[in-house]
């Protein structure tokens, strides 16, 4: 018989499913799941899907379903450069590529630059999926200090000094897992440090379309080009399931990570590529975003009056002017399985904060919540009856 | 400035590109590439696809856009047990796995079982893209020699003696780069030296259904499936431009191979999923691929023909009963390079074959031809172009 004795040693980093076990009563029937960290299918531009297909047939005809190059197509690449301008942030179609999803770009990155105890610094707490991303690769995780404002550059300067990282991964905007926003200021700083540092910079960005209040925050790639691969995705705005994504990074990097993608996955599904191309210069993103923005943002609202106006004195929580999340924060000392567990009794399940460090032991009274998936009257149901489970975990 | 000292130790192996210099030429208006390796667009179900897409979008609706598993799609994984059926191979929908092409099942494989310098044996001459795969993983190469028959069983089990390899990678019908296909009494002795020495076996087959004479040869996977993993794709049979594979796999396997995907990727594109899944269930497979095949069995006809007639008697080459390639091989001593040049001049592009082995200095005096992407009059001239170039080479 075959056994995992075969197996590599960077397959030791890739176990942990702690996560997929409290997740998986999130499936069981009547359950509100404020766990997800998915769109809600009502923001997918149904009514326009089949006249897109139809013309991406028509127009693209065998192109659409032949293999591509890695780099991606080159129409998208060209339509992407106007959703660039858009941002702030000049650029070509060369300089543009394309992933499968930006999950694809982070598996790449560190491909690319991590050796095996390379240090990898993220913000504390950090997206998981970026984790699950690195990883395999055997980084070693640094973690960067963050407020109400997102990261603290001081903290960055701080880490890279000390540890010298290959990358800091960063999601400046509506930050999965705490909705936080870096304000322009510390953006600046931020790009300040990684130019004077050299320090490779990744700002992923799947959330930044998502606002519902407040002012664009200019992307840190404008103010440290060089040093800054900005990841977008059309997950939030488009499809998720096309699995469509796209970065804009410095040429010899930008080299480096199509041999990676080569490897992996040849390149990107001409269809979905084709489809999102048309998607842009169609005008549908123009008119599609604010349709997803008002689905959304009563959602949020609807969640952050509840918590308002349910949640014990002893919980602070993020109030995000866009995304997909809130963060929220128990007292010191709170058993936060305890409080999971009494939040399914009440049928609500939340995914604990503690996942989304990579340093063990932080973030143990923390939780994420979405409120994509569900309805106004849902969320301020789901909220009320997790607010009384927080009630009877904390006065215990 | 950020450097390329930045890069991770790995990177090293991810370097070369001698083949995509050698190959730029290619694309110079006048030339007849039979250097590709990509389905003919004529053979796309072009006439299908509107409908399929329709269809899928009215069937399944927004979870045709919407995340899923990285497992994944169970109604495709339900259809391709059937299809499994077809090949002899006895399956559940768990046990198959779907990838974003079989590309990817190959950079998974690498990831979770080559540790650097772990040996990995190959067939010499094996597929570039698996190497491609496989090369960031730092695998130690081993080759397996091959005659017109393919894999020798013998060589084989003299390797994994020696050198203990992690995986031993095939593919057994109608090779890529040689077209050859191994027949089952091997397949089966194949099979016994996996199984006595615990070894496990990838079994690539993006070809078989592409078998225009002679008979189905039975997959190793059903000969020992405990220790082979057998991977497929649609590329071949509906749309390389989907990006869809899928795989077999023993348990312990497979659910590694899915952690290792959900870093990657998250899942394979769930339009693409839809599609093929009605690709398969509406019974457009079985209609679509004696088109397929009877657009390229001419084609290949025709080039074995024209080589028989035109090519120099001191060259032999391959005659596959299917597939998309014919390995041919000159005279020992000959430059390829110069034959290059030489074809080149004349308007005609093919692959050296040395860069499909592992091993330098191996397969100087060989090539590769692809049949499927001209037609027969096309292959015809090119083919005796190429033989005028062999007669000026070799003569020399």
């Amino acid at each position: 018989m075959l056994s995992e004795s075969l197996l590599a040693t960077r397959t030791n980093n890739m176990g942990s499913s702690a996560i997929r076990e409290i997740l998986k009563v999130v499936a069981k029937p009547g359950i509100v799941s404020l766990a997800g960290g998915i769109p809600a299918p009502e923001a997918f531009p149904m009514q326009h899907i089949n006249k897109l297909t139809q013309l991406v047939l028509e127009k693209y005809g065998s192109t659409a379903l032949q293999y591509g190059t890695t780099e991606g197509f080159m129409p998208l690449r060209e339509a992407l450069v106007e959703y660039f301008k858009g941002l702030g942030i000049t650029s070509t179609a060369e300089e543009i590529n394309i992933t499968t999803g930006s999950q694809g770009v982070l598996d790449s990155l560190a491909k690319i630059f991590i050796s095996p105890g390379d240090p990898l610094a993220v913000e504390a707490p950090t997206y998981l999926g970026a984790i699950q991303a690195f990883n395999p690769y055997e980084p070693n995780y640094v973690q960067m200090e963050t407020d109400e404002d997102g990261l603290i550059p001081e903290s960055m300067e701080e880490v890279i000094k000390k540890h010298h990282p290959k990358m800091v991964y960063l999601i400046p905007t509506f930050q999965n897992p705490t909705g936080r926003t870096i304000p322009v200021e510390r953006r600046k700083k931020i790009a300040e440090i990684a130019k004077a540092t050299d320090t490779l910079v990744i700002e992923d960005d799947p959330y930044g379309q998502l606002r519902y209040r407040g002012e664009f925050q200019t992307p840190i790639k404008v103010f440290a080009p060089d040093h800054v691969i900005y990841c977008g995705t059309f997950s939030k705005i488009f499809a998720p399931g096309l699995r469509l994504g796209f970065y804009l990074a410095p040429k010899f990097v930008r080299e480096w990570l199509v041999k990676a993608k080569q490897g992996v996955d040849l390149h990107t599904s001409s269809l979905s590529q084709t489809l999102a191309t048309e998607f842009l210069n169609g005008g549908y993103l123009e008119n599609h975003l604010p349709k997803i923005i008002e689905l959304y943002r009563p959602r949020q609202e609807a969640m952050l009056n509840a918590m308002e106006k349910f949640f014990p004195d002893s919980f602070t929580w993020s109030k995000p002017e866009g995304g997909m999340f809130i963060w929220a924060e128990g007292p010191k000392g709170m058993n936060i399985l305890e409080l999971y567990n009494e939040a399914i009794e009440n049928h609500v399940a939340f995914v604990p904060g503690k996942y989304f460090y990579t340093d063990k032991g932080a973030g143990e009274e923390t939780m994420r919540l979405n409120f994509t998936m569900a309805d106004e009257a849902t969320i301020t149901a789901a909220i009320e009856r997790l607010a009384q489970a927080m009630n009877k975990v904390v006065t215990r």
